[in-house]
């Protein structure tokens, strides 16, 4: 492989990272180009863009742009998924003549239902570099769709989707919490605190039993405005640790992968529900993509059926 | 008493009932006149409106038009609260010199903190039509907040807000699960039990932690896209039930007060829970006001603060 571009494209954003054959990252560039927001000219201008200046290598691309709404919809592997798995089912773009552009498949687990895109790049990329962890773990991936993944021998065995950032842009933006909250509310982590213990506290009824307290503390005085969109990260981030602890879906320590600042709220509510975390992976998409961009160099001379076993 | 009008008056719309003097309901008009909503002119011209051709009587009003957006701020009443501690705290409005308009103040729970404004007199006047609830029970009024009250020697003893409605219209509207469901999406009865069902067994965990299976069950292919709004309804609806389940509210058979359709749809998630549920009272609120006009028309001849005892 004389190098690779991949590209983590979701709903929301683009990020296009440049590897050199030995998997060094050598620039990252990130637009607000995801798969609802695309520029004049769609997914190939969009790419096109992106990689200005770059030399033609191969393209992986993962996330939302393998959805119906994507690029090239690319179907799902079930579970139990592995790196070989994934490799075997990218699908090639056939609308793009310049530069072979392949897209990841996303993960489904017929249990839950419960399906994933994108992310199933990022835990691999994780456990490569956290290899002692493969045989058997949980990862946590918080984001707008906070996704509870646990691993066996390597491969995706299950897989929870929690709609935890969603539901606060929500509430946020379009409830009546959000109401009366003046737009420059900075930090506020001792609301932040009260609402993950509000989240704990509230045991097997569970957090949405004491959501309308982001209103009642206001009126009675007993909680600033500017407050209640930390209460409510702390309410809704505490609810999520509940939750799982309920369902029995975490090991002693969970790795915790993505965004620093994002992770660093999970770690501090974590603390109130006395959990322990393993280490933060925050470069786990690259590490993926590079991984699975060897695989697929290699699975190239195997026939695809014998590359998903 | 000459008669009364009384006025249901809320976020999104405005009620108004003429009584005759023995309490018998003359006439109901309606208007989308929340106070959010209101007409030019504000509330004197929104009453004036819905008034038009009405004898001058006194008048009573109850609901978010005594909030701090609302007409004139009247404040709480604490828990306990009895229908003598409301009559007490009514305001009466110095703004408006043709007719004596009255506001009852809302009750606040210092436990939760919660507060409620307007579901207090419909509480009383359910439990008008069923005296021998007034000792000891649990009544459940649906809604954009839904409340679980519990009474006691006649009193509101603890009070508890969920946000159903409001989450219900946040999802349908504004989120992921909501996209791609055809605005003529009929009626799904076998999603709503399949909401309520999923939400009973997610037991400890909650039924939030199981919201995106709306959206993986339709790209799964196990459900239709319209089904989506009624199994969200089923959904929340049935994590109300549960939490309330959970935290010890409910008693053996609680009242449910309010809108005749979707107090059925609480009656049916009920049957999954195995619940019994006794009468649904649907005139609370007329039955409320015309009892309270009654109790400060006998409470004007005492000082308040023995009113208020």
């Amino acid at each position: 492989m004389a190098g690779l571009i991949g590209l983590d494209w979701g709903t929301s954003s683009l990020r296009a990272m440049r590897f050199e054959a030995d998997g060094r990252l050598l620039e990252t560039r990130q637009r607000p180009w995801g798969i609802r927001v695309l520029p004049e000219g769609g997914f190939a201008a969009a790419l096109a863009h992106i990689c200005e200046g770059w030399p033609t290598l191969p393209i992986l691309a993962s996330g939302m742009v393998g959805s119906r709404q994507g690029w090239s919809e690319t179907g799902y592997v079930d579970t139990p998924a592995g790196p070989a798995d994934l490799a075997a089912h990218c699908v090639t773009l056939d609308t793009h003549r310049d530069q072979r552009v392949r897209i990841v498949p996303g993960v489904r687990d017929a249990q839950g239902p419960d399906v994933m895109r994108g992310e199933e790049v990022q835990v691999f990329g994780a456990l490569s570099a956290h290899p002692e962890r493969r045989a058997d773990t949980w990862l946590v991936l918080p984001g707008t769709h906070s996704k509870w993944v646990q691993v066996r021998e390597g491969r995706i065995h299950r897989l929870h989707t929690l709609m935890t950032g969603e539901l606060f842009a929500l509430l946020r933006t379009h409830s009546i919490l959000g109401a009366g909250v003046p737009d420059d509310a900075g930090a506020d982590e001792t609301c932040f605190l009260q609402g993950v213990e509000t989240a704990r506290a509230s045991s097997a009824s569970g957090a949405f039993s004491r959501l309308f307290a982001a209103r009642a503390n206001v009126l009675d005085g007993r909680m600033p405005a500017a407050g209640v969109p930390d209460f409510l990260s702390g309410l809704l981030i505490g609810e999520e640790l509940r939750a799982a602890e309920a369902a029995g879906w975490t090991d002693s320590a969970p790795l915790l992968v993505g965004d620093p600042s994002l992770c660093e709220r999970y770690r501090r509510a974590a603390d109130v529900f006395g959990w322990r975390w393993s280490d933060t992976c925050t470069d786990a998409a690259a590490r993926g993509l590079f991984l699975l961009a060897g695989l697929i160099g290699d699975a190239a001379s195997v026939p695809p059926a014998q590359g998903a076993a």
